[in-house]
């Protein structure tokens, strides 16, 4: 397998092309950005922990039944994915109220939500990524009625399977987010990752935050809470 | 029917008591906000405009089966309706990309959509009226699923009934903002009004705007407006 050249660069990840056309590699970066880009910084390590807890997540998913992109890790910041275009749609599940939505609903932040709630949000930076419904994204051509139901159907059992995967590692998964891809032939798939910048998780004893939060509200502790999660997930130490 | 203590006042109407417990007497005010109440002024003749516009298209509409809250219209500004508990839900229907529609998902102002939207915002003066979806509704209480289905078939009928009547008056309904009530034996209707201050408006020939946006963008001819809207509906000149 052969790294060819870079066709995309994000906040957090670059892809590449590979000898593959099916193929594409991602490497994982240290760089951190929040609140639509205007905050910056680096979290050492990031893209490591981001690239080992995601991989391992994607493969305990794909165990239960989830169709993933993963296909190989292949250095601590490398994985090997299917190539996919990525759907518009940032796809939010959340099982406490935090962030965004305690500010927006003014529910205070660690209430139990009386419901697991699912939004959408339309993934353009330029916008600052609006929350959007089923029909913004039928207005907007961003998936099918049938694409939809198979995403959101695949979010509500990823929240199973993972609550309850990381509830055993005394992790309350508080909310997250997720992006699906079409591959070629048109089957829907999780893409992206799964980790402490797309996840709140809390320490289920102390109720301490082990994710990007810490580097949003500029709480300290930043590179240890990502190293907790990896040593927590993958029993390794940084 | 006595009207006794007034017991709510709102950005544009007064809700009276009266001597039936089941009965209230809505007043419409000339008062005009815009933004959230950042933006006040008058508009002259607009109580009067507003209660006979929303009287005469809710008296249509009940013809063609929506049950609303109307009772009886007892003067130019006054009308009696049936008591009911307002769900707290704003929920608008649109046709054509408009207003915040346009600003946030970036999708010029006049583009017909491709499927017709419907929208959810949390009644909350405080929090802006920020938009939801159905999971919000059910985390926040706000509706059961079965009220919320009675609601979205309602708001789709309602839109199919007012487009095709006032094409006929060579308006162009671009969309427009419903609120539905509860009543004591927990029937849902039709509520709120349904106005130049609810609804864009624009001349099918023209493309001019009879509506509240005459107001919110400084466009001069406000009053004019609401009255060509009154004249067209009920052919009364003010």
């Amino acid at each position: 397998m052969k790294k060819l050249e870079q066709i995309y660069e994000g906040k957090a990840k670059k892809v590449y092309k590979t000898n593959d056309p099916n193929l594409y590699i991602v490497d994982y970066k240290d760089d951190a950005t929040a609140f639509n880009g205007e905050k910056k910084g680096t979290i050492h390590s990031k893209g490591i922990i981001n690239n080992l807890v995601t991989n391992h997540l994607m493969k305990m998913l794909e165990g239960k039944g989830i169709k993933t992109h993963l296909v190989k890790e292949i250095s601590d910041r490398e994985t090997i994915v299917k190539k996919v275009d990525i759907i518009l749609i940032e796809v939010i599940v959340r099982n406490i109220a935090a962030g965004s939505l305690s500010k927006r609903l003014g529910i205070p932040e660690g209430t139990k939500l009386k419901t697991t709630v699912l939004e959408y949000c339309y993934k353009d930076d330029a916008l600052g990524d609006p929350m959007i419904n089923d029909y913004h994204i039928a207005a907007l051509g961003l998936a099918t009625p049938e694409e939809l139901k198979i995403i959101s159907d695949y979010a509500f059992k990823i929240n199973d399977i993972l609550t309850e995967y990381l509830a055993d590692l005394k992790i309350e998964l508080i909310d997250f987010k997720l992006e699906f891809g079409r591959t070629p032939n048109g089957e829907i798939i999780l893409a992206d990752e799964i980790s402490p910048d797309t996840c709140r998780f809390w320490d289920s004893g102390t109720g301490e935050k082990l994710d990007k939060d810490r580097f949003r509200r500029d709480m300290g502790g930043v590179e240890d809470a990502y190293k907790e999660i990896l040593s927590r997930l993958i029993g390794r130490k940084l």
